[in-house]
């Protein structure tokens, strides 16, 4: 039996989206040729982005497919910074951002000369909307997840929203990990400003709610300035050159409407799963922890904090029995590093090294809880035991 | 009957892409996951790419996956521009390279400083190696199409990049509508030096050759200075963040093999099709005029200038027929603009709009030969005729 709890790294291809993906290669068509074909490509990438936009809370208009959320992120931030012309140069990134855009903002600063104002998480890994307004003022961008993607806490993507438009400061939203599992609402969080300001760009990505990997979109507002990130044949406003994706767009289209049509139902479903995962977890491994917001945290992610045992090893022990977790990010292409999202709740390395990810999604079952119960505890002792050997030897 | 000779623009997905595709969903995990189920997706990840550098003539390590041909084009040139550290400004462009490199220089020059020195094409639309060299000199960065998408000429890569590496200049080869069609080689184009300049980055793009759109790759030599385009996670030496898309990189190796196994029958045969339609134009049409080299072209280009009528009125007359051609890049967004290309031919506006370019490929017959030579006369004669009346009320 396997059992997959690392469904923040990628999920299972929904039915629907392969189907999806197969038909359309049915119509045979580039969508930016004028021919026939051309044309009935082109419907289903339109109608692919209504739904997408549907999915987002956004216009049609404002859905620039892209081959992800990193490229997503990537062409709101870079866009952004390039697209400025004030002489502002500070951009806020909240301390535990994905490596999508904290690694963008690095580049920024490091070789365009950009300057990166730091927002600390409180303890639950909440960015506090008071703390992330104060660092506003006069910023040329700033980024935030909608929610964690380590530790599951989910943000107040309104209030952060607010305080950008409040502060005329252009704002770009990750959510990534939100998508499908809390409601994303771009109109409702942006407001009605018809500035260049405010909330402005929004990453997802299809790969995360049982769409294909290699599909995901900006949402871009009408009223952003935003540079593009690939240049070429003009698709897509102007904002993101290259052939369309039309069977991509129109799988992800149905995997977001899939996934927004059993959020609620689904959502109650999963974290009744999670809870009794936590609950599970603590009652066989007392020292265990539950880190991030305990309220507010995605319905299917439990961040465990294990003292004493290297979650690495946690990890290749459960593995070993079939069962696959994460000790953080997959973004960090398997490079063992202590977690940053984990130091910036305030934890030291020890800590950072000591967490389990388990994600839970559409596939979880029951007897996928069970099996992690069942093997958890006795692997924990293993862990502990090692890291003591370890530590003897040293 | 549906007659497709726009493979320029797109091909059908090949069947043993398709099925690699959903293959590859049987294995479910994140390739930078460090549990069993991601290295199980690394495995066939990692297959797929040694079969594209197979296809390329490149080490495994060389093949960067991107979304397609232009996120490829753009990392190259970009990231060539933006590594760059001796002061060197200038680009070499020959005239009537794609959108996809094209517009990249525009943007260098207009946002980043970039100075652009045209290299003018003879009138088969060949870049003239020695041409090509006299521009080199000092130059920051070069790019060239292996083959014109548009006029199908094919330039003498091989000379362009011993230019390239005599003169010390970092190069990259737009291969896009070359692979599959003419031999590609980036070790021995690029020859035996270990230093960041010659030919240093390649581009090509699965659905030219009947794989997914949404996949491409960049070769990126390992002693070329690049700086990535898209930066996050860090997978892929650091150059392409995001998530690694397996199945989309699976079926891009799937059709690249096809493509290269059959390439040398079907090339053979393509061209056979191509040389009857070419005929058939001819004898019906004697002011019909084929441009590009006449012997030195991809073997399935008849690009046609038709006098005295609108290239757009013919492809609406074949289109209404079924028969769905194109009057230039599909990649310019569906903008009826005379083609920039034609006019690096030295001809006149009203040549560039006169222009059709019918592109065969892997299931083009027999049949589709005929549909057009059938139709296309009285096509001719209605697109003259129009073009006349709309002279006489102007």
């Amino acid at each position: 039996m396997r059992v997959y709890l690392d469904h923040a790294a990628t999920t299972p291809l929904r039915p629907e989206a392969r189907d999806a993906w197969l038909a359309a290669h049915e119509v045979l068509g580039n969508p930016s040729s004028i021919h026939g074909a051309g044309q009935d490509a082109r419907r289903l990438l339109e109608d692919a982005r209504e739904q997408v936009a549907s999915a987002l809370g956004c216009q049609p208009i404002e859905v620039v497919f892209t081959s992800g959320g990193t490229e997503a992120a990537n062409l709101a931030l870079k866009g952004m910074w390039w697209s400025r012309s004030d002489g502002t140069d500070a951009i806020v990134l909240p301390d535990g951002e994905h490596h999508a855009t904290l690694d963008v903002v690095e580049w920024l600063a490091s070789a365009e000369g950009a300057r990166v104002r730091a927002v600390p998480l409180d303890p639950f890994g909440r960015i506090v909307p008071d703390v992330f307004a104060g660092a506003l003022a006069g910023a040329a961008a700033a980024t935030a997840l909608v929610a964690n993607n380590e530790v599951g806490t989910i943000q107040d993507a309104a209030a952060l929203a607010s305080a950008a438009s409040e502060a005329r400061v252009p704002l770009h939203l990750d959510a990534v990990s939100a998508l499908g599992q809390v409601p994303v609402d771009f109109a409702g969080w942006r407001g009605t400003g018809t500035t260049g300001d405010g909330l402005v760009a929004l990453s997802v990505s299809a790969h995360k709610v049982g769409g294909p990997v290699g599909v995901g979109a900006a949402v871009v507002s009408r009223h952003a300035r935003v540079t593009p990130l690939v240049h070429g044949g003009g698709q897509q406003r102007g904002l993101r050159a290259g052939t369309q994706d039309v069977a991509g767009a129109v799988a992800f289209a149905a995997a977001a409407r899939a996934a927004e049509a059993q959020r609620q139902a689904e959502t109650a479903r999963i974290a009744g799963l999670r809870d009794r995962l936590v609950a599970g977890i603590r009652s066989s491994i007392p020292d265990a922890e539950l880190l991030g917001d305990p309220r507010e945290r995605l319905p299917g992610n439990a961040h465990v904090l294990f003292p004493d045992a290297a979650g690495e090893t946690l990890l290749f022990l459960l593995d070993m029995d079939g069962i696959a977790v994460s000790t953080g990010s997959a973004c960090q292409a398997g490079v063992a590093e202590p977690s940053h999202v984990v130091r910036a709740l305030g934890r030291d390395d020890r800590a950072a090294r000591s967490v389990l990810r388990f994600t839970l999604g559409y596939t979880s079952t029951d007897d996928d809880v069970d099996a992690v119960l069942a093997r958890l505890a006795p692997a924990y002792a293993r862990a502990v035991a090692s890291g003591a050997r370890s530590a003897g030897r040293s």
